[in-house]
């Protein structure tokens, strides 16, 4: 497997097996106050517990302890609008190697501090595609880093797949369908991995903010449709969906759009009903599930809290 | 026993029988993170995620489930600025019984909600100790229900020390110093209990708003002192300590007063972190930990975190 190729089931016990010293394995969580207001079996995999606050801990690992000795020793670089280059960070430190990454204008302070406090080399670029890659092929060229992508790689697709997995084993009843958010396709290219091969009637659900719903578009066309400028609150979900993401996931999955309004409300329910801090890109999950209430009822649903880096000083739902 | 003798040991495990079927087994939660900071290992029993959202309903569900049929049909009553009222009700409910919660002017507006839509009946009064005592004992002599104040009673001490018992269980080591919150001491006295049995070398340090430090106060004068005006952000520590309280506690444990303004970077702290909602009434205790490194370093060190009924339209640390 190169970084071109597409990731398998293999990979998925690969890393699991690679990350199993470095993360954590996450608690599944439950709320009978939130199950009966869905009228189904809620199962909710905190990532929020992970790590740097967030799934990405997983498939960052995976790339760094896949490199060889004489990669590893020129480190790694990514772009990121936070918790993956926190993630990676984390990561390289873990192997002691260095860390860069490039960071677009306007991303959240929570988690640039994460990065910086992680010891990573931090980059700042315009907020668009091409200013990233600009950026980080100047890094690379520099240093000799490693790209590592936030989502269209394949050890990271193989990393995320490792929170699935678990939550398969954790579960203690068969899913009927699990939920995850989705923005450049990482954590659900790998959670399709999973699902795959342990439970293939297990029907995956992605859900994705009304304000950047490529993937929506791109899998009813059926060709990636990257045509689009994101608005959203889940400052997680903005990017486009991967090429290798597009292809594992093309006809394998259904999306659900969900608006703002319903993903802050479901976040505030999180935080008060369950006490968890969750950002809005974890509490999508949540809403897509309350908004199609016929389709989850007296289901086993799983679904992915993939991180918890909020800037507190600035919560949607103001102040009154 | 009745509610005014002294509760011992044997009743924190007869209330642990008594709960077990309706209580949740809250999780330890650890946080690398914050062991880094304290130079501690710290163990933090997760009652924010109690049902109810609070320890309260350890003490409030021993204390319905204890009475017989016949009182049990007239129903409870308590006074209470939120949790143990909201506890209360869904005690109550679990039994089938009716409640009646006397509660004063400007209590938190959550706490309030808990308390309505577990199916209590409110009874509004003016915020000061003697307008709660008249308002419930007209409650009382109209209906017949039960009193079952919110901590100077001998069977809501003995449910409030099931916490500690399961902590003591669950740390996976041996507690040096267990810090807990203290307000009107029911959580404290009953984790004396637990702890004088279980642990009788480890510390019970109890953690007291510098705002309403009537503790500190009557344990260093060896006699109860309530004469003072709470002013803390700790809705849940306002209430002076009870007389069995006192009793219990007096020689045999330590008070740490905490300002306000480490209380609450401390419970920003948690929800950064750790990712938990929790209260300042929680917060406190790590407050009380950070304040004096000394007594703590290299200690393990059990930590309850009371509650996590917080507004989330009023969060003490504004918005930026």
């Amino acid at each position: 497997m190169n970084e071109h190729s597409l990731p398998g089931f293999a990979d998925v016990l690969a890393a699991a097996a690679r990350i199993a010293s470095h993360a954590t394995v996450t608690p599944v969580l439950r709320s009978r106050e939130l199950d009966g207001l869905a009228g189904a079996s809620l199962h909710f995999k905190g990532e929020h517990l992970q790590r740097g606050g967030a799934f990405k801990f997983r498939g960052a690992c995976n790339a760094v302890w896949s490199l060889d000795a004489e990669q590893a020793q020129r480190g790694v670089v990514t772009h990121s609008s936070g918790n993956h280059g926190a993630a990676l960070a984390l990561a390289a430190r873990s192997r002691g190697i260095p860390c860069h990454v490039v960071v677009p204008e306007g991303a959240v302070a929570t988690k640039l501090a994460n990065i910086v406090r992680n010891g990573a080399t931090l980059w700042r670029c315009a907020p668009n595609q091409a200013a990233r890659e600009v950026e980080c092929a100047r890094v690379q060229r520099e240093t000799g880093a490693t790209l590592v992508h936030p989502y269209a790689d394949a050890k990271v697709i193989a990393g995320q797949g490792t929170a699935a997995l678990e939550l398969v084993r954790q579960a203690g009843a068969t899913l009927d369908v699990l939920v995850v958010p989705v923005g450049g396709g990482g954590l659900a290219a790998g959670t399709l991995l999973a699902l795959q091969q342990l439970l293939p009637d297990c029907a995956l659900v992605l859900a994705e903010p009304a304000g950047a719903a490529d993937t929506a578009r791109s899998l009813a066309a059926g060709e990636r449709l990257l045509d689009f400028v994101p608005d959203t609150v889940c400052d997680g979900l903005r990017g486009a969906l991967g090429a290798p993401n597009f292809e594992l996931l093309n006809q394998r999955a259904e999306v659900i759009t969900v608006d703002d309004v319903d993903t802050v409300t479901a976040m505030r329910r999180v935080w008060q009903v369950m006490k968890q801090v969750v950002e809005p890109s974890s509490a999508i999950t949540l809403a897509a599930v309350l908004a199609q209430p016929e389709r989850f009822a007296g289901r086993n649903v799983g679904l992915i809290f993939s991180g918890g880096n909020v800037d507190l000083d600035a919560l949607p739902w103001g102040k009154e």
